[in-house]
């Protein structure tokens, strides 16, 4: 059940809607016949911003969390969906290890743990966990708050192969995001499958390259639909390490918030959108070193938090992650007054569900300095895939979730090219 | 929902259950492997007979109907089934053209195809229906009973293809059982798939030969369980054309009754079931033309009404279609007090739901001269895949469901040795 959600759709997202739909066939075709040249990552998250004038993919996660807030009526399509990745990954596979996120985990990612188990031993594959933490030296228990446990095991490392007494995977799933570097005892397994690859980590990914991607797919997309590939992606500049020291590391910062600021502004105005534009500043490597910052104007910069501008210019020195500036997009949807925002969750090139954070008493051009806030997971209640046809655009939640399900897609098939790009045994073909 | 579900489960089901619970990851492998050998047919659905004390496919249907008796909540993952079968086949497809079955068109058969039509259709498919019948001649409007319409179209055979005007599809998707012959438009259709391809067709397929794949399949994975392949399928006899005429043909059959009604005793006695065994008799091909007869004794033969005994000594003659004498399992599931038959549907090599047939005043050892009765559907409550771990077996339903689901996956993977083996086109490796 999504209870009162509000939705104030206007103008161009009803056009995007109405498009979307009626170009069904042509969609699905394309997003197979991208697939058959660009892998899907195994699983993830994308997390949406439906501003009501675009929507567009602001973030997706490639070790996922989360998966505890699926409906229970969707775990079938979950299910199915890992059947599907399994058979093409290793189909001769009988066992799988999990590797859960290091270090403290909280009761949430512990329900999401179980549910993960329970999606990849429903497909068929015997399932236990393996953990990266020092501390786990023996197999130990671990209660779930809603009922049962798990048993974390300590990991086995061979020299060719990764492993738990007793027990010899075929394919290793990784759900640590490898923000804090990357174990020696996962490098080197080429007898195993180990996913998502480790150039998929934290330590590796950079969020320009990942935005690069994500208008390149925009585009494509948009093309094949006549429609303006603004509406699908935010606009973002990269302010990159290594150009800036001292003084000029707070000019470059400025020319960079400066520079999306007036791409989105002309944008506003062509699409007469009478709101004030923001971007969103995040480190542009790594997952957690400095937390997203939201301004309306470079010269907010100035009156920043000292310690918080210190860490942004910190990161552009050598040594930095750089930081990229993106288009902040405001989100429209409402769950009675508090901010949702949409999370489509993926398996192989499947949607199989999705659910919104609700952020309580968080505005929705707030600046986005509170985005780590505590939130409220609802399920989608409907299914992606079941749009209502001859229906009014933004009148029907079905709907809603097949447009939320098409534009997750474009921010996996981003990953998928991200992903092709920076993998270091690629086989190069000139 | 499914209210009031009885299931009387003693013995050795039990075990089976328990078993093929215990043994899910195996079992998943199994198919896994499998299905990388011999592809499954388009869809299917497999009609299943739960005895109590065993569980067998008594039916396979290659061109199913019933689809709107899915619980619409599983409609998701038929859709996602159809993807992927999609994928598979021709990535590259915009457009699918259905053929439905030949008339008259029941107002069931008419809800059952506009749910075929939504699941290709949201699984991003142009999808319209050409007709093999003489009688349309340009694009008919036929309503639907629950609300709707469809548009069944003239279909327009090219020299190497087959289409509507203005529509030329990759893939032909066929939901007629060619039982009253194959049409000459249907042939040599080498451009397109064609599918189920045209010896899946009623005019071909034998239930003799359906009969001896399950059987092989059966043995395959009751040794991987370590368990009687007979809990998994009927006990056949073929009584075959050509071998009888006259007096001779009585015999024959009264031969075949008694083989297939010892061996079951055999087994009964093995079991300790207080039962009476019967058969059934069919015709070996054909969809229509020969009612089911059930017998408990190859002397009830004399006694049955002369019109019907004609008819299957008939079939025994020089160009009848042969019987089969098949192992009657009895149905010990019930909806209140009215026999239920559970139908489980399937899509590519997905389960994607499935329904009862509940037979009003049948009681389960009937003799099935009453099969074709009037039935009312009871769409599964719950996935087929989703076991509860740990629950007693015969205590869950969706532990039930799996099984039926794996039973009808052993159906499914019979009629595709049967469609490799009958292969016109097939390339023979030697």
């Amino acid at each position: 059940m999504v209870p009162h959600l509000i939705t104030a759709l206007t103008g161009p997202i009803n056009e995007l809607e109405a498009r979307i739909l009626e170009s069904m066939p042509a969609i699905e075709r394309w997003f197979r016949l991208e697939w058959m040249e660009h892998t899907p990552p195994l699983y993830a998250t994308a997390d949406l911003r439906n501003a009501g004038f675009k929507l567009a993919p602001v973030d997706v996660d490639l070790f996922p969390a989360g998966f505890h807030h699926l409906a229970p009526q969707m775990l079938p399509l979950a299910v199915q969906a890992a059947m599907a990745a399994i058979e093409k990954i290793c189909p001769e596979a009988k066992n799988l290890l999990l590797i859960p996120r290091r270090g403290p985990r909280s009761s949430f990612y512990l329900s999401h743990l179980q549910r993960l188990v329970e999606v990849f031993n429903q497909a068929g594959l015997n399932v236990r966990l393996g953990a990266l933490d020092d501390d786990i030296t023996a197999p130990t228990a671990v209660a779930v708050p809603e009922g049962g446990e798990l048993l974390l095991e300590p990991l086995l490392r061979g020299p060719r192969r990764l492993g738990l007494k007793g027990f010899d995977p075929c394919t290793v799933l990784l759900n640590d995001d490898l923000g804090a570097g990357t174990p020696a005892l996962l490098t080197k397994l080429h007898e195993q499958y180990l996913l998502p690859p480790l150039h998929a980590g934290w330590g590796v990914r950079q969020r320009s390259v990942q935005s690069r991607n994500a208008e390149e797919v925009a585009k494509k997309f948009a093309k094949l639909l006549g429609m303006d590939p603004w509406l699908l992606h935010p606009v973002s500049a990269s302010v990159a390490v290594g150009q800036a020291n001292g003084a000029h590391a707070a000019e470059s910062l400025q020319h960079g918030i400066d520079a999306v600021l007036s791409k989105v502004r002309r944008k506003y105005k062509d699409y007469a959108i009478n709101e004030r534009p923001f971007v969103v500043i995040k480190p542009d490597r790594g997952s957690t070193e400095l937390r997203f910052v939201g301004v309306r104007d470079a010269k907010e910069l100035a009156n920043l938090e000292p310690t918080l501008r210190q860490a942004l210019l910190d990161a552009l020195e050598r040594g930095g992650s750089g930081l990229l500036v993106q288009e902040g997009v405001p989100a429209c949807e409402r769950v009675n007054d508090a901010l949702a925002e949409p999370v489509v969750c993926l398996i192989d090139r499947y949607v199989v569900g999705g659910w919104y954070r609700v952020h309580a008493s968080l505005a929705g051009d707030a600046p986005l300095t509170a985005l780590g806030a505590r939130y409220v997971p609802l399920a989608f209640a409907e299914s992606h895939r079941l749009p209502r046809r001859g229906e009014k655009p933004g009148a029907s939640a079905p709907n809603r979730f097949y447009m939320y399900g098409v534009v997750a897609r474009l921010a996996l098939l981003a990953a998928a090219y991200e992903l092709e790009a920076s993998d270091p045994d690629a086989e190069v073909y000139d």
